[in-house]
């Protein structure tokens, strides 16, 4: 069979709507028009309670943070979408951090085979990472985002007035993934950063508009040509390989983003000892990393990391598709073996 | 964004091979070369000792039946994988009846994203229906396939030897879908019914192979054109109103199939009262029913089916898609109320 598409659909991104204030009033013309079922992060609820308007009739509350990403939640938000009627016609609006967003997904995908999914990011995570692209999952014991699918939001409200309350570990998680779009894919967004880092370290909210802005858009462009991950996309995951090693050690109490960010310390320095990035443009990133307060950390035996890095997802017969930053808003894939990549071997 | 699409492909169907006997010989030229991971029905297993090679060196056993379409399942089926060391480039090979097909259709669909999926169904019900058309679901304690997905198998290798040895029950039950199609859709499968009854009842293996190839393609046509059920594929859903309800009410007891025999008898009355079919036409589809020893049967009564009626997922805005029998070999959509398609209105 050479069929249509099953569900890959443009998502319309807005920025700068004034949910935090406005509420459901910013939904005006998204899919008002059908039956919405909110799944709703019980802190962002709290903090917040406008936002628990934009859901419609129906919502459930689910605590954010990765532990909300499970079987038995996901059963559990499915469960009360068909007791409260949800029909094939429906949206399902998911608001709050990165956790809320992918659970969100993975439950509109599978929701009797698919329905409507709208998004509504509360971190700045989440904002330029979980909400824009498609990619939705659970975690298993035995790793992160191992259970997902693809399944796009139909729209993404941002409001980055959400990002001016975060506590301080979330907004330089959030800031990790603004710099890793800046270092591996926009030069534009990496000078932008570089030069309004003051008032992006202020929270100013025209600042953090644009940085958004730049990051989206750069996002989408990506994704747009390879959703699926087959070759471009794989540039997103800059300074993940190490990251998701990270996070795994941790138990998965470090935020995503400050593991991100020591990943992108990492693959500076590998990609400077391999020639890929000149000393120059690798003092310059780390410079741009250590302003926005992500400096480098010692990280555990490299040996201790090891086992993780090879449980990573995207290994290809045992050896791992690395990427490499190459210059300011450059980066390449490069195939190489998880011992080599840790500077084992 | 405007994306390529996910992860619809060709399903490539292969009838008559020789599975039973021959085992993984069949496999030769299918994904061979990628790593296999086999979900293999218990059942299956005992039956035919062959059809364990057919999954390579990894495999998982669940009991078939319609309980193994749960989360609890579904999640240790994706830890197995994953434990076994499943990468984006496996193949899940799935073995059974139509649950297995089921499970490991949405398995493969969520197992990293989505990783590359065969189906060998060991039932007649699995062959002419849950191996073909790409639907995947599992159940909730509320409904029937209210989790799932749209993931066709790459390939379908259909050995309908299998379906000589079945209970008798299961025999008919996957006959009923046969009749279904032969109804609804497909005007030379039901003259062959008609015709070759005899050698159908007897399960040769030839007449088989013939009924369940026109069945395949009938329905294969049907998908090409509308993967996602928006439109024509509703049309095989005749009988199923009924049938699900039916099921629903017995507590999944009923075989699939029997139930949707009775949900033929049902649409055929509903069909012939509201003036869609002729008397003539309609007589013709119930002898063929009745031919293939699916007789209809006394029902509980309408009120007590009602509530299952309203829980059908294609439900819209309280009106429910029903599919009418128009003649021989064709059929329609028609929005009613529950209470009417009940004969309560």
């Amino acid at each position: 069979m050479h069929c249509a598409p099953p569900g890959w659909r443009a998502s319309r991104v807005r920025i700068g709507l004034d949910l935090a204030a406005s509420g459901h009033a910013a939904l005006d013309g998204c899919a008002l028009d059908r039956r919405r079922f909110a799944l709703l992060d019980a802190g962002a609820a709290r903090s917040w309670p406008g936002l628990s308007t934009l859901g419609g009739s129906h919502r459930q509350e689910v605590d954010g943070g990765a532990s909300a990403k499970n079987f038995a939640t996901l059963e559990r938000v499915l469960r009360g979408l068909v007791q409260a009627g949800v029909a094939r016609d429906a949206v399902l609006v998911g608001i709050g951090g990165g956790a809320v967003c992918d659970l969100a997904g993975l439950a509109a995908a599978l929701c009797l085979r698919g329905i409507e999914l709208v998004l509504v990011p509360t971190t700045l995570l989440a904002m330029v990472d979980a909400s824009v692209g498609g990619k939705a999952a659970i975690d298993l014991p035995e790793g992160k985002n191992l259970v997902g699918a693809f399944w796009p939001a139909s729209d993404v409200l941002i409001d980055p007035s959400f990002a001016t309350t975060l506590p301080d570990a979330e907004y330089r998680s959030g800031m990790a993934e603004v710099l890793k779009v800046a270092i591996g894919l926009d030069a534009a967004l990496f000078e932008f950063c570089e030069h309004d880092a003051e008032a992006l370290l202020a929270r100013d909210e025209a600042a953090l508009c644009r940085a958004i802005e730049l990051a989206v858009a750069a996002k989408i462009r990506v994704v747009e040509r390879d959703p699926q991950e087959r070759g471009e996309r794989r540039l997103l995951n800059l300074g993940h390989t190490l990251g998701h090693a990270l996070e795994a050690r941790s138990g998965f109490t470090q935020p995503h983003g400050l593991a991100v960010a020591q990943g992108l310390h990492h693959t500076l320095g590998l990609a400077e000892s391999l020639g890929a990035i000149s000393a120059r443009d690798a003092a310059r990133c780390r410079a741009l990393l250590i302003r926005h307060r992500l400096p480098p950390e010692p990280l555990p035996p490299a040996a201790l990391l090891l086992e993780f890095v090879e449980r990573d997802k995207k290994l290809l017969e045992g050896r791992l598709r690395a990427i490499l930053p190459t210059g300011i808003g450059a980066s390449r894939p490069a195939v190489m073996g998880a011992r080599e990549f840790l500077g084992l071997a």
